[in-house]
């Protein structure tokens, strides 16, 4: 057995293994997870699940009935049970002395290995041209936003160059522009009240373009157009999960994040492709100046989830994935078309080059409408069967919309395509 | 032997360990390390070691003897030993399947945990007081820095907040400050032309203290006072390793890094200690939309770190700390003390509560000046002794001066005194 040991080449990293193992070993009844770092509370100094929502008790166990499910926030736990398949491939132990200096080998912040592996990941997936352009990570894509925005400005100039998105947009494009408080640009809202002014404007219009789109799974497009109209398109949702992959998209400036790929939302790990030096400089610049580059440990994870991502050509998180956002797509969908109390958004459906075949959207979330008269509150009116979703004002469209989350846990979902079965 | 493994209780985490136990086990001649995420470039898909400055070849095992060392750069692999020698308890293993949610179990991007080791570390050392105290996480202190600006100042003022600092100053207060464009505040360099400014100003002028001081130790007090006078004390060096610790620093804004306490500046972790209320719900806020909290694998393993760290009242790590740094201080004040063509800082000894012992300061930076009238570019007169450094001008000091780091490799000090010697 030591000649066994001496094989498997263990010493050190045995410790840290082995409190690795026991914690996942935490079963939490299925409804729920123990962490390494979660809160210890219990006398034994082990960490305490951490439930689905309406679960409770020590080891998850206990339905509440009477719960609201949350059906609002986009935790994409909807993959944990992939992760959980692939525990092996996708486990990473870091060294105490992992990589404690501020560069990688080439005196950059980015790890050219990781930049490798995005580029590999554009090519198998065929949902962005990255050949000859200029890749950016960033802390999450909510950290490239604003880099972006940054960059696409021009500093000292006559106006502060008005950011403008189509509604319903995400919310944060508004509030992350205005904390900043900047000479160079502003919010300005929606964006089709700009289409007449990029022709003559002397300074840059902004345009956010999420495609698919938050809240309501949209493939958008550009609004603005002209020589003055710079795009940022956030492509977060744009994977074969949620998305038909008619084309690579080839903007100017495209964004996108892990969250919504691997579904590793607390890495903190985006990454923007980039046609222009200019605009390249400018970011990497930002990057430098707001964090000194993203975390080595966020970015050494990001690889091993990359890895696994790749394995296969993609086939096996797509898959698993797809299925997933379809199944719960087609529920929700049936189950709102008995009612003409609801309705919900149609997204055409589009030839996939990535499963090779028509398919339709299977969105990341349920973008409902209540459509009596009455009803201008439609949030309260799921509240009301215990379903918390979010409010279409937090989108900037009417409360008559809500925007309701399918790609959290199976738990929360089931208990949403429950309650949501009672309501119609 | 089955049965053995059975207790170790090893299986998923198994791939993972070996993967880091063999590249841990690549001994780079001593002069050099590889990492998981390094660049592979050798056929067996091994990745290539990453050497110390001057050392190079497949091994690093051939020193250049012409090769001009680098001294410029802070990267603190002084304490890599350390972590080396503290494999077992420092090593983290991250499942798949980690914390995949943007949020803690109580709904904040922060980890408790954390946070509790923060303050037990703080209470341990004697260089803060917490008590009482909000506590924000960065993504480094580079990234506090500009939220505390940032809530320091105040939105649709009448003018911009002037942010101002003690030359010489750490540059990123100014680069950082300038790239925002803010509205809101403004950098204007030395804090000691504002010092009539804030008795009758109606803006806040914000200066950054930092102490010890980075370029030259200097226990710095703020220059400026008053009720609009804002400091942010930064803190980094402020840690038994480079300072004595004569009393618990107990201002309203203090900024602390993991990268000068542990020297993982690559984590990318940083935390400030805040007195009042209305400005640590702004800096949260910034938190939030600039990046939606610090990395919660960076969070995972500072916490592993911090334990380590804790582990016996913290006298393994910062005698470990203060006994390389003092070595180092004291051969090059020896040193240049034999030449009168360059002399270095100096800093009052102080009690140190921490190690109980009147103490002398041991710097992570030589502040060098060159003496002879027409040596007015230091750097030059070192890089002529291939000896790299930073201009003085870097922190808007004469070029007379040059920051030499003392905080990397134990073979970039050796490389640095030996050519010091014969410079002298």
């Amino acid at each position: 057995c030591v000649a066994e040991n001496r094989k498997l080449g263990l010493s050190w990293s045995k410790k840290a293994a082995a409190d690795a193992e026991a914690v996942a070993a935490i079963s939490c009844s299925g409804h729920g997870r123990a962490y390494l770092d979660g809160l210890v509370l219990n006398e034994k100094g082990f960490p305490v699940c951490e439930c689905n929502s309406c679960y409770g008790g020590p080891d998850c166990s206990e339905l509440s009935p009477a719960c609201a499910v949350n059906a609002g926030s986009g935790d994409p736990y909807f993959l944990e049970p992939f992760w959980r398949q692939h525990a092996a491939s996708s486990a990473v132990v870091v060294a105490g002395w992992h990589r404690m200096g501020y560069s990688y080998s080439d005196n950059t912040y980015m790890s050219q290995e990781l930049e490798k592996r995005v580029r590999i990941l554009h090519s198998i997936v065929g949902n962005a041209v990255t050949a000859g352009r200029y890749i950016v990570f960033g802390a999450g894509s909510t950290q490239l936003l604003n880099a972006a925005v940054n960059a696409l400005s021009t500093d000292n100039s006559s106006m502060p160059a008005p950011v403008v998105a189509s509604i319903p947009y995400y919310p944060v494009y508004k509030t992350q522009t205005d904390i900043f408080q900047s000479i160079n640009y502003k919010f300005e809202g929606d964006a089709s009240l700009w289409k007449n002014s990029t022709s003559d404007a002397t300074v840059n219009v902004i345009e956010f373009v999420t495609s698919p789109n938050n809240p309501d799974g949209q493939p958008n497009k550009a609004v603005l157009s002209g020589p003055n109209a710079k795009a940022i398109h956030d492509h977060a949702y744009y994977w074969p999960h949620f998305s038909p992959i008619p084309t690579p998209a080839d903007e100017d400036v495209m964004v996108f994040t892990i969250s919504k790929l691997t579904g590793h939302a607390g890495t903190r790990f985006g990454w923007a492709i980039i046609k222009d030096k200019a605009v390249y400089d400018r970011m990497i610049q930002y990057m430098d100046l707001n964090t000194m580059g993203v975390s080595r440990d966020s970015q050494l994870r990001a690889l091993k989830l990359l890895k696994v991502v790749i394995e296969g050509g993609g086939r096996e998180i797509f898959d698993f994935g797809y299925k997933t956002m379809r199944d719960r797509w087609q529920k929700v969908s049936e189950t709102l078309s008995k009612s003409k109390r609801f309705s919900l958004q149609k997204i055409a459906p589009q030839y996939c080059n990535f499963f090779h075949k028509v398919r339709e959207s299977s969105p990341a979330y349920a973008w409902v409408k209540c459509e009596r008269e009455e009803d201008r509150d439609c949030n309260a009116v799921l509240q009301g069967a215990n379903i918390n979703g979010r409010n279409g004002s937090v989108y900037s469209a009417e409360d008559r919309y809500v925007r309701l989350s399918l790609i959290r846990s199976q738990d929360d979902f089931d208990l949403l395509f429950q309650r949501l079965n009672k309501l119609v």
